[in-house]
């Protein structure tokens, strides 16, 4: 019986990296994005073209992307803020962006100094672009739960920017809970009605671990249909808006359960293990996946058997 | 709109203590429980009947027993093994008593030397007696999903097993994944059969964190209707034939999450966290809810505003 498959895009080199304290080198970074690509996985964000001055660990993303040119069967991907970061990735080769959507004005006006409608209209001119020049576009839901600045996000908002992005053209569309403060509950309430509309094809879900519930959101994600998901290696990541908060859901959490019940991520454990390890060893500072603790004792049984 | 509502027995002060490495007083563990109480908590696991040398951490249960007495709006339960443990429960003034059942032959021989049925029949025997003497028995079923020494378990088996029980008038049957090695996959195809042929009133669950997985499996057996589980203050636990185990699922994980999904637990969350940092105090090595680092600054935050 042939296994349904989930796709993870791991974002630790990129959403992971720029809220750790230790700023790595490029030659840290790519030794880190081989090892994921090594580990089978199938998608991955390796930076991001903004201001160096702003996410100082960002500085390089055009080196990261020429050094690393294409890896086979893996999607490369880096974070672009507008039409001059969409230029320099493109100069460095980079054919799938990801942008961000913000379901709260308090978070379009704190990170862009936009309204929600104006960040809508500028990435729509650069999806529109790309569209013409054959580069993917990944749009990211920023706040699609809940906003550090306006509190709530009602579903529908996120729907609609998400049923609109689609329509005009991105390849596929991110929900994220950007300061982890969604519940497994509230998952399926947002995404339960979309999928029923436009299917589950083209949606992901990004999720963060800093109340416990990341992997649980992740299911809930998968119980409404949904087959694509970030995640970052050891747990990489954090938000700066989000006191106390812990990073990403981590992707060995993420991928072990996949694995688990039943799902082909086409992710080697061992291998994803040492990605983790050497993210850890890198950064000195990732909090690590928490399955890791079963999981490497497991695996060398495994390997003895 | 009044909340559905969700009952958390902590089983910190039983299964959690017998598996921390130091012994608690008597008076120690009274007042972790009494904390708990104080918290709201409807059903708490107080103590075992079993051999003090055999399990040295739940010797003076019965002093454990007498000295809380009755505690208004609070179900306080003992585990017991044989109508050994029964009789000396009773002596103590215990009205509720736990007892395990076993889904694997391999762990009904290594914990009680016995096949499934004979584990079985005993335990029907000291459910006639309960029943007649009014006691209130809750059985849980253990490794009803995997058994660290036969396996995989067929979820037909856990299921009748409980079916059976539920007919001889046990109150509740709690499916435990003991070693911590289930998902929420696997959670769901147990327990959907069994909620749509005997309803999910009597049912409950009992998870560990093991990989990471112990709160989605939470919000699994949620979804399977279930409205009662187990759950162990500040992560106390682990299980001694499960290497590198965490413990049990942490109530304040389990608890912050039902809450913030809209179910009334009935649980203050200050009163929570202050019996979960007294648990560490108490131990020393309790793993410590996971979302604590969080929640207490917003509760903090909460009451200063």
């Amino acid at each position: 019986m042939s296994r349904e498959s989930v796709l993870i895009n791991d974002v630790g080199p990129r959403d992971g990296l720029q809220n750790q304290s230790k700023i790595l080198t490029v030659a840290e970074r790519v030794a880190l994005i081989k090892a994921l690509a090594d580990a089978g996985m199938r998608y991955i964000e390796t930076g991001a073209f903004v201001s160096p001055r702003a996410v100082p660990a960002m500085a390089g993303s055009d080196d990261v992307a020429t050094t690393l040119g294409q890896l086979p069967g893996v999607t490369l991907s880096a974070l672009i803020p507008n039409a001059r970061g969409y230029e320099l990735a493109r100069a460095a080769g980079v054919n799938t962006v990801a942008m961000v959507l913000y379901a709260s004005e308090g978070m379009a006006q704190r990170n862009v100094k936009m309204s929600m409608a104006e960040a809508e209209a500028a990435t729509c001119d650069i999806l529109a672009r790309a569209s013409a020049e054959g580069v993917e576009v990944i749009a990211t839901v920023a706040v699609a739960y809940e906003c550090p600045f306006d509190g709530q996000t009602d579903p529908a908002v996120a729907r609609d920017i998400a049923a609109r992005f689609l329509e005009q053209g991105a390849s596929r569309i991110v929900f994220a809970d950007t300061i982890g403060a969604a519940n497994p509950q509230q998952v399926r309430q947002l995404l339960d009605p979309l999928v029923a509309e436009v299917g589950a094809e083209r949606l992901g879900a990004h999720f963060h671990d800093t109340r416990a519930m990341g992997v649980a959101n992740v299911f809930a994600a998968i119980e409404s249909g949904l087959r694509y998901f970030d995640a970052s290696i050891a747990g990489l990541g954090g938000c700066p808006f989000a006191p106390g908060a812990t990073g990403n859901v981590a992707t060995e959490d993420v991928v072990m359960m996949l694995e688990q019940m039943g799902f082909d991520t086409g992710i080697d454990l061992d291998a994803l293990i040492a990605a983790s390890d050497l993210a850890e060893e890198l950064t000195g500072s990732a909090p690590g996946g928490r399955s890791k603790r079963w999981l490497k004792p497991w695996l060398q049984k495994q390997a003895a058997s």
